[in-house]
């Protein structure tokens, strides 16, 4: 992936947060930006709320109210809870069950002095000091066990001769998937601090030469900080992201 | 996108889920790549559950026992769930905050008409007979609005400059915003059956021809129909797809 403009600033696909904590300037925002009651706990209860739903709690916790955290309690998370993690997001969905997404669970000094050396300089400390972090990656050779996952068809056939339609799907469900670990840490009590702010190739050359598995992003994982200065940016209306038709 | 070998049967990318209803041999499955209690609601309590997590009815919910559906209820999807549903997802971590996604919930007569003129023929069936249908998509020009999304620097100029990180960009971003899409469907009580299986460009042709918006994948929403033969195909453990480092 070429460098960006402004590269210098904040690397490029530094990204799923910037580097750094950023210190938002709350005039910045456009407060209509914000639909009336979004982060109101009784915002949906008009009517628009189905039997089955999650109470308002919950859904705070997975969405409203859940934040990108960048400083972390010192507080560790065991490795039970990584096993818990993956043992809820591998039942998202995922295009033929092909699970293509791989993750590697870095809380070692060792893990983490490795990782340090793909990181960008602006993602260091938050990342260091995280208890966890975790790499999401995938297989490119997430057919071969098509057999196995996806018993109703000869599915291992349709992507192992063709490398196009493995890479989008690798790459596509790879990514569902650690949507999957990001909503699924917050449903475990875990905080998430998602970004693409690293060296891919590194990153792969470091933790990947054996297996061929590719890096696609990053998630710290832990029990976050949060200062009263950290505001939430502006997110696009309905209107403006979505069409009925 | 090149179609696969195999498309006569299921046509490539069809699949997030299969076209019809997988009928699965159960004997097919390989019993061991179920980890004990997995689906357990229990099974998490030992000690890996932190204490912000959500209570075991909700993890089932959101990942244990939920399923795609392919069948569906008649009831009727309000427009004001759909509101609610984009209220919960637009609040889910983007690099940047860059928020590439776009959607249109299709539920008329006349926008299924349009839709299923891109689908593939396996997934007409399921896919008319759903309540609404959300076309996943991202606008490849998202970087305009990130003055406003994004204020805390001129992120703009990364990607205004940048074809292929604005491209990797959108589609990663616009890909965790459909996952956010298909856990807050559950959350508020909402089944869902995501799939793959349709001709983007044909889509794109008679959906986005002014906006220029891509597609990405498809959503049927609405309230599942289960038979006992839909059995829960197998998953990878997690010494198979994780690593600890």
């Amino acid at each position: 992936m070429a460098a960006a403009a402004g590269a210098g600033i904040l690397p490029p696909m530094d990204a799923i947060d910037p580097p750094g904590r950023p210190t938002l300037d709350p005039t910045a925002l456009d407060p209509t930006a914000l639909e009336p009651g979004a982060l109101d706990p009784t915002a949906l209860e008009p009517g628009a709320l189905e039997p089955g739903a999650l109470e308002p709690g919950a859904l705070d916790r997975l969405f409203r109210e859940a934040r990108t955290a960048y400083a972390w309690k010192p507080d560790a998370v065991p490795d039970d809870t990584l096993r818990a993690l993956h043992g809820l997001l591998k039942m998202g969905p995922t295009s033929a069950n092909c699970s293509p997404a791989r993750f590697v669970f870095v809380r070692s000094d060792e893990g983490k002095a490795k990782l340090k050396q793909a990181l960008s300089p602006g993602n260091v400390e938050k990342t260091m000091s995280a208890p966890v972090i975790a790499i999401v990656a995938h297989d490119p050779k997430f057919y071969d066990e098509l057999p196995r996952l996806f018993p109703h068809a000869d599915a291992r056939s349709w992507f192992a001769g063709n490398w196009s339609l493995a890479d989008t799907t690798a790459f596509r469900n790879g990514t569902l998937q650690g949507a999957y670990l990001i909503l699924a840490a917050r449903a475990l009590g875990l905080d998430c601090g998602p970004m693409s702010g690293f060296d891919n190739a590194r990153l792969d050359e470091l933790f990947f030469a054996g297996s061929g598995w590719k890096s696609n992003f990053l998630v710290n994982l832990g029990f976050g900080v949060w200062g009263p200065e950290y505001t939430r940016a502006p997110r696009l209306s309905f209107d403006e992201a979505c069409r009925l038709a």
